[in-house]
């Protein structure tokens, strides 16, 4: 197909505004009468709250009103309504250290911040517990009086995993350990609050999903969802963070309610480590059959997932891995045997990749040992396991566009495998299946859509309305790509409306790599239906077969007969003088996949993503310091609808894969964060970014919009394992622990020469 | 049919807002870095401007830009494109006392008030004509040097004029004289613009019609449509005042560009009084044609028009008395030739009633002398004429629906006709018809529509986007009756955004009473839309065809089987867990009435809205003041869909045909406005409110949603004539022209004595 703004390099709208300092982001936002609000944490990892006294909180000079949970209605929230136990106050007893207890508004935030010295709580405390191995225990203390400590045991089998063990020749165990890390945006999460006196509730949030985080919202402040707007807050990046509710969202609306005016709450950048959402840590064992041929007959994975001390995505993180295990390589038999478990830590949410970077580490590193073991090059096992295009896999999924073989042999070839290894440098490669458009999971998990609604000015020019939400990435650019290109308009003559919950559509937010794949395909019917408007009266006005017409350079024109034509703002102003307004409501959902899975919730993608990374890495066997030297990330995204975007996505997520290969690690001791800054919790800074080659393989999904799919998550997927794998490669060490930091690799070559 | 929330008596939505104080309107906005705007006016009706020098304005401290014509792009606008001769600040000549010559930013408004002083203009005086008749004089003042001083010449006939008159027993000649009157919205007019480093425009304007500004707005910038977002500002009326764009709304933008930073423009009162557009004055004379049995057989109007120094609705307003004259009584043979002279005097506009209260006037003045000189009663001449329900009348529209004979009588009885008349005491009736539904006339003319998109909420509440804009009149409430009575709500479960050209539908706004009508229809459709959703769902849901459903409180349920249903949160909360966004599209436009005459350019009405209004005066002989006791004022609007807000509509009216009967008029000496303020501008007061009954008589037009036609401007235009024939009742005074001052009423008192 011959585009003229789809695969074109464009770069974001609002560049100009950000680059230059106009763009508009949460903490710039300042209401009239707005007050700052502060939060106050729970000091210990378990305790129960025996008495709260604000009084001299609310006695201070420029505090306006101090809430606990006897001022709300106390409703707890999660992600997954039946799993609530979540207050956003505690209510009596707080179980990880940053638990909210209560909330100051003043006039200024030092006063907020004084005034959380002011309140009194006395405070039993409780034994508790950090390890989800421990809290298992009969005897470990019981962080939910209600519930076992064992939040969920999942068990998920797919094909008949005893007849796959008896199929296969050998038989490989390993076990991989995952630690809790943390998105890191370079803005910190936060929410302003303005409630009228008739009680309508407005909030801005630094929400990826403004539109699911109303009724969530709504619910938890008791009040109709019709009442509360939610508008999407310019964000510094989400990565999954900004999926759930905080409760940050109704704490700054039980403050603003309380003081009548409205309230801003931010995380300082300490708050934004210890009450966040991380990364589930995970302990995961792989028991892999394989057949004689070198091919996979049955995969078991045993998994523990910390869970942190409340409910959210805990579960469907876990669940899902159940699903994962069927898509990348073809296995017709899989069993996940999983367990969630509480502990007295910060709990866990979404975070790039929902699952799959802590699988993938697994697999991945597991398949390199395997090869090895069976004396098979890497590229050539992962040639005989993998899937194909129009697969329906074990899970009962369809796998339909699928250009991993090609991504597998591209980046193969490019870091430039076989050639005279140079010592201690070593080449590692490992590949990665995402969905890449939603999952049906959340919200009832029967469905995975988005609604948009496009109309064409008088000018000409288009607007889109879409709950889509750019929380960075992007999506308005491409929306206003995809309308573009249908309308025949230039990148320019495209305004986008997004993510307020008021004015747009519905749409289930940006996760699961989705906004490209399900809100793009909203947009596009929204404008083909604006098209068909045009094409319409275009073909009155030239008195021509609509069927004749092409639209293309802001003009319809007869095909072949370009000077039989009219320009787009001169038809679209016909159009207005005619009772033709210009304008179309475009709906999408996902209907194909399958629906949720009774026993892990998680329901099927309409698409994937996948891609083939290797890296190339240098060791020094002094210092156990780890350098890449080259990553080559070939992906199939179906189409590259902005490629710069695309490579962006790429770079960004390689660039946190190399965290989580060999940095990036929470470490709590007796439930307090260590590192709760930039200096002690290290990310990968700029002088990390090693020499970095992206392809973008484009597999054109039959579904996607203009053949696209998402490229959101997937990259971060696969680093670590190519990493751990290339640097077995350089020294023979085999690290299953992540990060691989310089100790880790020392001791490992300690133990190579004993 | 049974309805819940039509025609039932609900406070206009925002009630409680604008009571306590918090409703925001554009004086309390204020934007960060917001400057406050002056506009420097002309001193002189006629002058050449030979120099302007802002040096010193823009040295004082505080003033941040000044602008003059040669900061713009110097385009010309008018609400008809083709007649554009305003430029927003005089290019080379100022044409009456108040033009716009020059404007001034400034951190505060003293300062800016200051500035203005500071600069200094070199005039050279041109000779000023005044009266329209000195005007049309070959020897007169040009007013524009390019074009004559007549504006426009419009003649019209329908049927045949001659015959018309030939068939005529009696022939009847009167002259009436109207004065320029002006709208004394509580708020005057006013502007903030914004413009962004991209050069993206948003205003927030007092506007009636923020989707067809924002082109206009576009146009004279010089910049696509698509770059300009108006919103609507809360304000204190319209009464058409708002319908076209003022130089406030170029200016402030031009302001911001210049100082890059948001400017504010808000009239004061005596520059809303100088500067803004006002009612047409006209001399109009009647030539009557009457059949023996006491029907009309011809109609000639002659009419000259005060156009005032600038193009903008002389035309359309003087054109459309060319069928206006057709719609009231049956008369097959009516003729319109009129004049629309230039003058040094602020320019006319839109004014409830479009040039309908003039007629009206003189038509309704002139029955009452007919009936008297055929010894016919008032009220039996009438019904001898009305018009009939499904007529077609000679200037080709339809008349639908027709409740005029029911008003009639129905005015007539109430008011207490035949009673024993007390000493100067009398009893009046006049009728009208009006537009109920827009008419084609702007934006090419050949349409009249709306478009909207309601929404519903997982919560079983509605959100409905128009661009219907609500001036005060209410428009946000009737089209939120209209959603709450399709969806089976109450009008507390609908939220309204309107008239934000970025997230609202187009509609071509508030004017010719077409908000209830058009807008109404749209959202009619729209609502259905989500209706027919519903019961998609419902009928899978509840295993019943969804034909057999019924949708009332809240609850879908099977008709004759309450208990088999499904409440709507439930039922809405299962829409979007299954992939079913419950949102539509609706859209409106008129397909009956006929396309722009190609002569006046004025276009057919889908509807129409009649009534007659009987008032009770009585006269002082000494002083001449004429004190009303009563008004009865019955109205067909088809079908009150809020009782409440009819009524309010239609005692405003009254209030304001009584300030047109009795006190208001602009006052001119040499182009200077005598009367700038309420001091001595005589509107009426709360104690000049009469005595007043009005009867809803509900004709249920068959294209009307629920049955309505609109009333907003209707009930204003007979009550001059109600009055005036009422004086005649009272004292044998005949006054014919407006108003009917005391000093009028002692001369024609002392002329009959004589």
């Amino acid at each position: 197909m011959d585009c003229s703004t789809i695969g074109k390099r464009v770069p974001q709208l609002g560049s100009l505004e950000k680059a230059t300092g106009e763009a508009i982001y949460l903490p710039d936002i300042k209401l009239p009468g707005m007050l700052y609000g502060k939060i106050l944490r729970s000091p210990h990892p378990h305790a129960r709250i025996v008495h709260v006294n604000t009084e001299k909180a609310e006695r201070l000079k420029g505090v306006k009103g101090v809430i606990t949970a006897k001022d709300t209605p106390m409703i707890r929230f999660c992600i997954i309504p039946q799993l609530a136990n979540k207050p956003p106050l505690a209510v009596d007893k707080v179980r990880f250290i940053g638990d909210e207890i209560a909330a100051v508004a003043a006039e200024d935030e030092d006063t907020s911040e004084e005034a959380l010295d002011l309140i009194a709580i006395d405070y039993e405390e409780l034994p508790a517990v950090f390890d989800p191995v421990e809290a298992m225990k009969p005897k470990a203390p019981k962080i939910h009086e209600e519930e076992h400590n064992i939040a969920a045991h999942i068990v998920r089998e797919f094909g008949n995993i005893e007849s796959g063990f008896k199929e296969a020749q050998y038989i490989f165990e390993d076990e991989f350990v995952l630690p809790g890390v943390t998105h890191c945006c370079l803005e910190t999460r936060g929410c302003l609050a303005s409630v009228s006196r008739s009680g309508r509730v407005t909030v801005w949030s630094t929400t990826q999903t403004s539109h699911t985080l109303r009724p969530r919202l709504a619910h938890v402040l008791g009040i109709p969802v019709g009442n509360v707007r939610v508008i999407l807050a310019r964000m510094g990046g989400g990565f999954g963070s900004r999926l759930d509710m905080d409760s940050i969202d109704p704490i700054a609306v039980f403050l603003s309610k309380k003081t009548g005016r409205p309230v801003r709450l931010i995380n300082t950048r300490d708050e934004e480590f210890v009450s966040s959402r991380i990364r589930y840590p995970m302990t995961i064992h792989l028991k892999t059959g394989m057949r004689k041929e070198g091919t996979i007959s049955a995969l078991e994975t045993r998994v523990i997932t910390d869970n942190g001390a409340y409910n959210n995505q805990g579960t469907s993180v876990t669940g899902g891995i159940g699903t994962k295990i069927t898509y990348l390589w073809a296995i017709p038999n899989t069993k996940l045997d999983a367990y969630v478990v509480y502990t007295n830590k910060p709990f866990g949410g979404a975070f790039r990749g929902y699952g799959n970077p802590q699988l993938t580490f697994a697999l991945e590193s597991q398949m390199d040992i395997i090869a090895k073991k069976l004396g098979l090059d890497p590229v050539e096992i992962r040639l005989k396991n993998v899937n194909k295009p129009n697969t329906t896999v074990a899970s009962r999924s369809n796998i339909s566009s699928c250009g991993l073989t090609e991504c597998i042999r591209e980046a193969a070839q490019i870091v430039g495998r076989g050639k005279t290894k140079e010592k201690n440098r070593g080449i590692g490669i490992a590949c990665l299946m995402h969905t890449g458009g939603g999952t049906k999971v959340f919200f009832g998990g029967n469905t995975n859509y988005s609604d948009s609604y496009v109309k064409m000015t008088q000018g000409g020019t288009a607007e889109i309305l879409t709950g889509a939400c750019d929380l960075g990435q992007g999506s308005d650019t491409v929306m206003a790509q995809i309308a573009a290109e249908v309308l025949g308009l230039s990148i320019e003559d495209v305004h986008v409306i997004s993510a307020d919950t008021e004015t747009t559509p519905q749409c289930l937010g940006a996760w699961a790599s989705r906004q490209t794949y399900v809100g793009g395909n909203a947009v596009l019917r929204a404008s083909e239906g604006v098209k068909r408007q045009l094409f319409k009266a275009a073909a009155d006005l030239l008195e021509a077969d609509w069927k004749d017409l092409e639209l293309k350079d802001r003009r319809v024109s007869v095909k072949g007969l370009p000077e039989r034509g009219v320009n787009l703002g001169e038809l679209a102003s016909y159009c207005y003088q005619n009772g033709i307004p210009l304008a179309s409501r475009g709906f999408w959902d996902d209907p194909v996949s399958p629906k949720p899975d009774p026993v892990t919730g998680f329901g099927g993608s309409p698409t994937f993503a996948f891609g083939a990374q290797a890296v190339e890495v240098e060791v020094d066997r002094q210092t156990g310091q780890v350098r890449i030297l080259k990553c080559i990330a070939a992906h199939d995204l179906g189409k590259a609808i902005n490629p710069m975007a695309a490579e962006g996505q790429i770079e960004g997520s390689v660039l946190q894969g190399i965290g989580y290969a060999l940095m990036e690690e929470m470490v709590w001791d007796e439930g307090v964060l260590l590192n709760p800054n930039f200096q002690d919790y290290r990310a990968p800074f700029i002088w990390d970014v090693p020499e970095m080659k992206t392809i973008l393989i484009e597999s054109n999904d039959p579904d996607g919009p203009f053949g696209a799919k998402g490229i959101g998550e997937a990259p971060l997927i696969p680093t670590a394992a190519a990493v751990a794998n290339a640097i077995y490669d350089a020294v023979g060490v085999r690290v299953r622990e992540l990060p691989i930091t310089p100790g880790k690799i020392l001791r490992h070559l300690r133990n190579q020469k004993e």
